[in-house]
């Protein structure tokens, strides 16, 4: 993984900030105030790190010009520092080491469509009518079903199952051992027993998608489950069939949701919540950590519900009177 | 994927409904009230869907007599039209597409017994004394541990993984990225460290089990970790060593299983539930999601305890409030 | 796998026990005090198995002198009875098998060091720079990112995926289906899109850590996520990026643990708990299981917040009430 080196008047020059400082030098990496060295980089955006600002040992700090203040290293000024920072993480990220050309030591059928500018790891197998486009990058022991569609740019780290006719955008991201395209919850009584609906429909992701490691992604009954442009999905999402989750939304890890929930554009939901089937959010939406959300929700806000921490002691009180009532 | 057609009128007879019609009609899938085409077929079993009973453009419709309405297109009558609905599902089903004969590309043990009428994937593992009976379909990536039995006509998705001596009952489906067999919590305290307890029991999996992606069921600490004949588990459980899930009964995503456990026959627990070790819920059991289960269940019926979604300056305001109780 | 037998008499040589009974007895396995059968020895450590002891058919018990009882069996004395009970089941742990010698069916880098007597599974993944050391046993199906540590006698289960550089101490045990390293949930707003940022940092994992099946570790955005001596965490468990898990701290399956945590040593966290991001809890705390955290935790003691669990009817009361408040 090579390292990259910037001067700092690159920095400045690359993202538009006015620069107070030593524009000749060196910057190898970045960090946070608390551990940043002379030879770092560093950021101030949110207030929660004011602390850190009279002690860091930063060589230079990008922030805004009304958050100024007195530092013997260079600063470079902007309005948005966070989105910065985020710009300024993408100049220091390292190549993706490659380091088996694609070979023998993957399994692709004879009918499937692989861009001869890919990569495919060891030991992943393309099923039937697969395309893989210009730039896609699988590691190993993935799995992509039969007649799925993997578009231009997009990284699929190992361990993945993809079942068939998935349609995976541009630009997406893929984390480690996550499914996508397993069969719903979906059976009907017989009696005592449960009778298998077989769904039919598929899993359709939109571009500049990013899904965390350990996620869940059913196909749908029948059509498919959207995930649409833009979305993020934080580690160990469930995602029931039909749902639909509007472009730009963001969810936290461990958060459940059931069949054929709507979810509106630019949403932010915490992690570990629940929402129960059928349920439809519309934009701009905020739903805090561990809410069970059993409700439409009509108007855009900030949502809550999870449970209060207390002593144990307490908590005991609490489950007998609430019992008893 | 070979696309089936039928017509009306063989519908009506492989599935015993009263047909009122053109019988001549042919239907190469299903769908729902709201989005199917004149060339569909399609289903009313729930009031929920009432609303979509005026604009469907089916070309049929599965319903109730009770529940007849004007409709143009031909019209199939059933009692039963949730499990109508299941088993029409299945007449549709595409067959599994398996690219790849089973080849070099996979390592059987040469004490294994691998009926040759079983398919195992490229990449797969299948350790000593493993068997494999006929009709049963492994993907790719899976690994079988020593001693394990798969029983006829079962599938096993990507990248399983079943630990050593497991038992997978038939017509089973295991979905991709499940666990099975893996070491329970246990630990004794020796000061302030832990002492591993080698847990020496096993997973067994009764017959028609389904169980989803990316679930975790661990081994017994001594005997067996149990699920019954015709549990249907959602993706993401996580079930600890020495459980018991009784018949047919059926549990939500994320839901967390603690050691012991004993459920009953023919419940349903919700999704994301958390149910504290040594637990015993008894037969016909309904818990709704979120749910958090700290006492015996004895008595049939229905049981939540989800937190309540509110705004969240009205769940500060109560947080501030019980705190200071 | 090979089993073991042992006298009574070696047992108790071996553990330090005094023994009252017949020292001759041979004994192939443990089990608990309902099943064991007569060949088999079991263990009296909690008052919750009391009822169990009249009507055990165990041939012989290891109990506390404060715990005599009348028993026609023999019975081995010792006041440590939990830990005595994992050093015994350690004792009679079956030898991993392993079937294959490492060969040809795994990919690994001219640049890694793998020490010669350890193991790699079929199709497992070894890429540029990773050291394995002495002892290590690797199943199949894992990817073993660049530029990764492997210490002494530790263990990887099949379909494990490690990224690049993260560290895996001595005597480790990593279950199924787990990744580690993954990137963090960092993003910052570009208008309404999202702009990642790019984490550079990695997993510090100490020695004797175990991680149970499908959990999820993510990178630190600079400096290590990390995980320190002696921490056993259960399945699916989600760390995000830059926590910080004491030594010896214990935590429940399904629990959620946000982005810069910082829990201290000797903890016990339940299972499906969320903790929201740079919450910090000192040492020796526990935390009842679905307990949402949202403070930071500054003095020992037992904490809790779980719901309560009630029948249906009158949960759908309160969560009226509490909407109209």
């Amino acid at each position: 993984m090579s390292k990259k080196v910037y001067k700092l008047s690159e920095i400045a020059e690359l993202l538009d900030l006015s620069l107070d400082g030593d524009g000749e030098k060196r910057i190898a990496s970045i960090n946070n105030l608390k551990n940043a060295k002379s030879s770092e980089l560093s950021f101030y955006y949110s207030k929660k790190f004011k602390k850190d600002l009279k002690n860091t040992k930063a060589g230079a700090i990008i922030l805004s010009k009304e958050d100024d203040f007195d530092f013997s290293g260079s600063k470079l000024y902007t309005d948005q520092v966070h989105l910065v920072y985020a710009k300024c993480s993408q100049l220091f990220e390292s190549e993706i080491s490659v380091p088996y050309l694609k070979d023998e030591l993957s399994k692709i059928h004879e009918s499937a469509k692989v861009n001869s500018n890919s990569y495919i790891g060891p030991y992943s197998v393309i099923e039937k009518g697969v395309q893989i486009e210009e730039g896609v990058f699988i590691n190993s022991g993935v799995h992509i079903g039969a007649g799925t569609i993997v578009k231009k740019n997009s990284k699929i780290h190992s361990n993945v199952s993809l079942y068939p006719d998935s349609v995976i955008g541009e630009n997406c991201i893929i984390h480690s051992g996550t499914v996508i395209g397993s069969d719903g919850l979906g059976f009907a009584k017989n009696g005592k027993k449960w009778e298998k609906i077989v769904h039919s429909g598929k899993v359709i992701i939109g571009d500049n998608v990013e899904i965390g490691a350990g996620c869940t992604i059913d196909k749908a009954s029948s059509g498919a489950t959207e995930i649409c442009n833009g979305v993020k999905l934080d580690n160990q999402i469930h995602l029931a069939h039909n749902c639909h989750i509007g472009e730009n939304t963001i969810i936290g890890a461990n958060t459940s949701i059931a069949g054929s929930v709507r979810i509106g554009n630019n949403c932010m939901i915490g992690g570990l919540c629940g929402i129960v089937d059928n349920i439809q959010i519309t934009d701009e939406v905020t739903i805090y950590p561990m809410t069970f959300v059993t409700n439409n929700v009509k108007n855009k806000g900030a949502y809550s519900g999870g449970p209060i921490l207390m002593q144990h002691k307490d908590w005991l009180k609490k489950s007998v009177t609430l019992r008893k009532k």
